[in-house]
């Protein structure tokens, strides 16, 4: 099987998917501070916060099931991230699902269709790793984002609970 | 960290929750194809679709992320099962997820707390590993399943888009 080219083409140039190192954390924790409903639910970036970031990269790195990635723009900028989890299954025959958790793209970068290309490359990893099923959730308030991914051929078939501990 | 007992006082007994073996993959699969929503997606315990199943209880098995468990009667008898993942993010200040897939009871029973008493299994368990959220996805036509999951704290804050592969 060969992996999906990780250069994406978009209408703001070229970019490249890779795998996220301990030196794009900062990248990414801006990514989610940017967003409304990830600062609401405490992801502001802050200093004191940093040993626990830190402490989960460490575990999403060694674990093989996780990929986390980020999308860089021609000039080595961070302007997108996502993860992806490889989760087996017996329901649906069998069925191995990719799962695509905490999706953003830089506010002033959005509407270049990076997003987008970020998105059927995780669709096209999942088929070459055999996977039957892509899923994720989006918080009920992010209506844009459901039209995004309704363009994308997902279909919002079911409802998202969630339980803080 | 103690692990939370796995002996489920029910209504209906004590059961015990353990871990999967192969030798509960047929029990397992007919729970699945005693679910009308999941045997329309194809789970129809047949024996053509057992080599497929088979590989999936080995990757769930082989991967320390997966929990793949089984509720028991006092006779032994598969009643019930559930997949527990987890799945290490940055989102949430860093936070561990706990994921829940596949939950089935058996249809004759339903309504003796057997569910229930594995659900808050499992969120006991997730407190244990230092999880800060539970989360699970279920079909939009589960309309009881979703009462039943908002009556043990669950809220229904997400759409779950699925896209078939």
């Amino acid at each position: 099987m060969s992996e999906p080219s990780r250069v994406l083409p978009t209408r703001g140039g070229d970019h490249l998917l890779r795998r996220a190192t301990a030196d794009d954390l900062d990248a990414i924790l801006q990514l989610l501070a940017d967003d409304p409903i990830s600062a609401s639910r405490g992801d502001r970036a802050r200093a004191e916060d940093r040993p626990a970031y830190e402490r989960a990269f460490e575990a999403i790195d060694r674990d093989l099931a996780q990929q986390l990635l980020v999308a860089v723009d021609e000039e080595g900028v961070v302007v997108g991230t996502m993860q992806l989890t490889l989760i087996p299954g017996l329901a649906r025959q069998g069925a191995t699902r990719l799962q695509i958790e905490a999706v953003r793209v830089r506010a002033d970068r959005r509407s270049h269709g990076i997003g987008a290309a970020m998105m059927r490359w995780a669709v096209a990893s999942a088929r070459e790793q055999g996977a039957a099923l892509v899923q994720l959730t989006s918080d009920s308030a992010r209506v844009d984002a459901h039209r995004f991914y309704e363009r994308l051929g997902f279909t919002g078939s079911h409802v998202g609970f969630k339980l803080r501990l």
